[in-house]
């Protein structure tokens, strides 16, 4: 099964394989027997764990981050309900229509500033209240970092909070990359957490193989949450798994550097804020093409000249973010080096000459 | 993280972990990066040797058996169908009404002889057709080997094809377990595949992390399957582990006999087989407990006194089938050894003296 | 325009027309502004009217009896919940699916015994009750009268509310014709409705053009039924002529024997009831034809012989119930004469000859 | 039963009651038996009518708007399609989302321009087709007149169409009111129809009772259309009532002025655009209140004082549009009288000094 080397990828950091350290401890909870279904020990052990560090009231395990964000959906909302999200939100623009498929509701788009959603914004959408004609907004969606890069600050979130505790409304965060925003604010995923009432924390996009965990703040949303996840097609068998995976990356030291301090998650968020800052200066100080929006996160968004692409992608893949401004979107993962992204900025020197 | 030793498992074949040889493949496939999606050349080839193989129009990876059973009559139906099978049926019984959720259409349950289901009891349920009252029957849908461990023949297969072609229906194929049936029935899975339209090929309960396969047996359900998959929150990113994973089970030769000529799928079969015999055997010769139906796949299913259930579950896992009855189901995977079933034994002897 | 005669039909109560009285009643409200969607006096007067003497927390009109049902499930269910109802329910086996599709429920079909369902039957359907995989049994729906033309006794009624209250169930009442048990057991609406948590009141199929009335008993599944009522495309605009023909059917004095102290729907009742009673008698006396249930409502079943159908549907429309044994369904209305019941017995009596 | 008299309406063309001659036509169809479900002769005559007088390829009776939109988009869409419309669209802002529930798709809503969608509008949505992460466009929905009063030319329907067939797209009309744009444009219902795929034909905010049609251009979408209608809980049982009054509005002279050869619907519409007209000019000139949109159907659209609104509706009815501008909706229905909106200005007048 020989195959073609793969292309030197800024494409996203789910194209990244799964990080040495999480593929090893697969490895360490494959003994012979274990329940499954979310009844095993190590299952257990991360519900405990996040019970308590996180002071969330439960945590579910689902397969892919389309159906945390869903599923969080799916707990807190009927289907008469809207949701207000920016007009980049992945739940409204990338998940091919499952939360309305699953929910049945509705999602209102607000265009967005740097990916964001202002408290402002979500008061202007807030009409026809107990009009049966009208959807009824219920939540406010906001995914940290935002679909562009940046990061909320936690004024912001404080403020969208407020608000949503002021109109009776729910808060949603979408963390498919959470871990990334942590770094960016320097504290804990239990910082950020905190203001949601239902948040999806990212594993897939952060090394690991597959799952991500939906996060319930109030004990009322979690009351039947395991029929719905089931009923979404959403349990997973061997869960063992998937929670030991999850343990490691939220607790385990750095294997590679046993000294460090910094558990998994931190290292790889770092590390991969530290690329993309890097990206961003050098295509800005040596390429002359400046990053959209700040970066705050793993990802850097800018105008690349048409004519440039195709020759770039021969050796480097990336997505065309906007198939008519040709805004492109350029992303590191824990798998990315200084050698990489410097190779990507001398074939755009040898373009631009 | 000390825990204490898991109890011998007859629970079900998802309680054993991954085969070595399938964790094994997983490194195999962690090179740096690759596409995500299904995009991935590892994935493609997984669909090229299914297509060749299996003559199958095409096939699709998700994430577990549940989504694969739904996707398949999502594929074929319209909300305003029905589907007949047993009362038995996983779909019917275990999904916690998934299909009904996603697909919107009416499972209709005929009580099961040995699990299966007959040609003359779908004729039976054909009724009111054309009627705009009555949700209209358009599939039949089988499991192959059935929830109770028996193996529908070439011949009954037959019968209901042709059935399914003279009444303009869809047949569906619970495969979930399909190894075992094509060991019990000394084919491969192309043959039975062959009687489908659509069809579930299992992974997780044969040994792998996750995974199931989406058969499709006809271009027009093919057509628009991966924005069904998507939606349905089925769409992996992380595709090629899946699909290493799958051509390991399918193709490769066993790593601990390298001189054995069965592929790796087909020793599994056969060793769990033979080890629910030796089980189904023994409980009848030695403990006077006669396996329930025919011992044709890795489930043994036999009537244990209420009061020895308790005594025997502090060392063995197993499930109480029935609740009223005490029917309960024994069940062997590829980690079943001889001595597992030989201690059960002897505990059960212990219990009748 | 000229139309070839309609034949007496036996068919359907919705075969005949509008009762004149309903249909005089539309003019009595045509005057020329009201506001829409139930916020108009009149709306507001039934509303009371229900509330003051059925004692319910709330009612609401929607367009028919798929409907109304429907509804029913939808303000009390979540989609993982399932229902038990007998195999000959109207909502297992004539709403095309539409509770399936719009509530993502399952419906349970128990094997019904002279159209009813027993507090055995119940009992025995109760299970896996916090099993994750299989649906949660929340409600019981039973049919008064029942799809076969009988009536559950008060003491059923009090037998199915008690397990319901003990098991922590809902109880649906499908009151499509619920006038022709209230005839039959000699109550009001309120003593029958008093059993249910949710229930239909019908109109169509008692002399109205068209409507149907949810009712609803507890407060917690009234909060926020208009918004469901209109997502699911039921919510009329001109509510005001709805309303009034309830209140016609529900209240007025028969017109036509001003002096008689019984409302509208007891007249409509008592006489469908005693027609149905006279076919049912002269079909066993005259034609040796016995009705195969008690004849305790406005419908008589009964096997006609294959040979005799097609000739007495030349001058007498009525349904074959059973494509595959020729069990027909003879249904009187409010205009069914005693005429036209002597007709249809001398045609088969020229027959049997 | 005294009631307050009601206000003169401007709310909503169904504020008023039913045109005396259609409810005279129920009388003429309240004939003793008719078959029900659509099979009575009546209701067979308009659905020959329509395909011979429309081109239709069929039609169907359902109960109210918002179920003849969702159908059509039912009819035509899988749940992964999104549909183009104006961020007015009544099925985008007051249908609950119906059209999400039971269709499961996505609606994008366009920045409207005088309540329309150009093809320049369309164009800029056409994105990420055939990326399966992304809803795929499939339909573009417009309201004729639009929910802003004014109406589509056939120039602009002319471009629509043709952009619908480039991208293979299907065009989606919203006649809740086509009557009007007849009359606006001078043309009959077959005009406009004939640039739809599928369409919405209303009668209930047009002087019936209840009812509007599906009307179906494309014999693919109509194959199971019965089947969606039923388990979409719109099959009306007594369509023979629903069928003439259809009849009687499109197709009878006005009874009042039988020498008349406009049938019942052009006088209606003809009728209720001059009253707009009159009180959109009567605004301008008198109150100096310009209409924000053209007067070319029954809607007019103005700014109004807040502290005026309170006085006027203790006389008038009428809606407040936008809760944060005060932009008030007008509206004239069949039964709108000169004197009325004479007095409703002469009201005005009083508020100015």
């Amino acid at each position: 099964m020989a195959k073609k080397p793969s292309l030197i990828s800024f494409g996203s950091d789910n194209h990244s394989g799964v990080h040495p350290q999480i593929l090893q401890s697969l490895l360490d909870v494959s003994e012979k027997y274990a329940p499954s279904y979310d009844t095993d020990p190590t299952s257990l052990e991360l519900k405990k764990w996040i019970q308590k560090n996180w002071k969330a009231v439960d945590s579910h395990l689902v397969f892919n981050g389309t159906a945390a964000n869903v599923l969080c959906l799916s707990a807190a909302l009927e289907s008469f309900h809207s949701v207000v999200c920016t007009d980049v939100a992945h739940l409204y623009e990338s998940e091919c229509g499952a939360p309305e498929k699953f929910v049945g509701c509705k999602l209102i788009p607000i265009p967005h500033k740097d990916g964001k959603l202002s408290v402002a914004d979500v008061k202007a959408a807030l009409i026809r209240r107990g009009d049966q004609h009208h959807n009824q907004i219920k939540m406010v969606s906001i995914t940290q970092p935002t679909e562009l890069g940046t990061v909320y600050s936690l004024q912001e979130l404080t403020e969208l909070r407020a608000l949503c505790d002021q109109e009776k409304l729910y808060l949603h965060i979408d963390g498919a990359r959470l871990g990334n925003a942590c770094a960016a604010l320097d504290c804990d995923f239990s910082k950020i957490l905190s203001f949601a009432d239902v948040a999806t924390v990212g594993g897939t996009k952060n090394g690991l193989l597959f799952g991500e965990l939906v996060i319930l703040n109030r004990p009322e949303l979690n009351e039947n949450f395991r029929f719905r996840r089931k009923q979404a097609m959403q349990l997973p068998s061997k869960t063992r798994f998937l929670a030991h995976a999850f343990l490691t990356y939220l607790t385990a030291p750095l294997l590679a550097t046993p000294l460090a301090e910094a558990p998994l998650w931190k290292d790889i968020a770092q590390k991969q804020l530290a690329m993309a800052q890097y990206l961003g200066k050098k295509l800005q100080e040596q390429c002359g093409i400046a990053p959209l929006y700040p970066v705050q996160s793993n990802a850097v968004f800018c105008l690349i000249p048409q004519e440039w692409i195709k020759k770039l992608r021969e050796e480097f893949f990336f997505y065309v973010w906007d198939e008519k401004t040709f805004e492109c979107r350029l992303m590191t993962s824990f798998c990315t080096t200084q050698e990489e992204v410097d190779a990507f900025i001398a074939k755009i020197e040898t373009l631009k000459s």
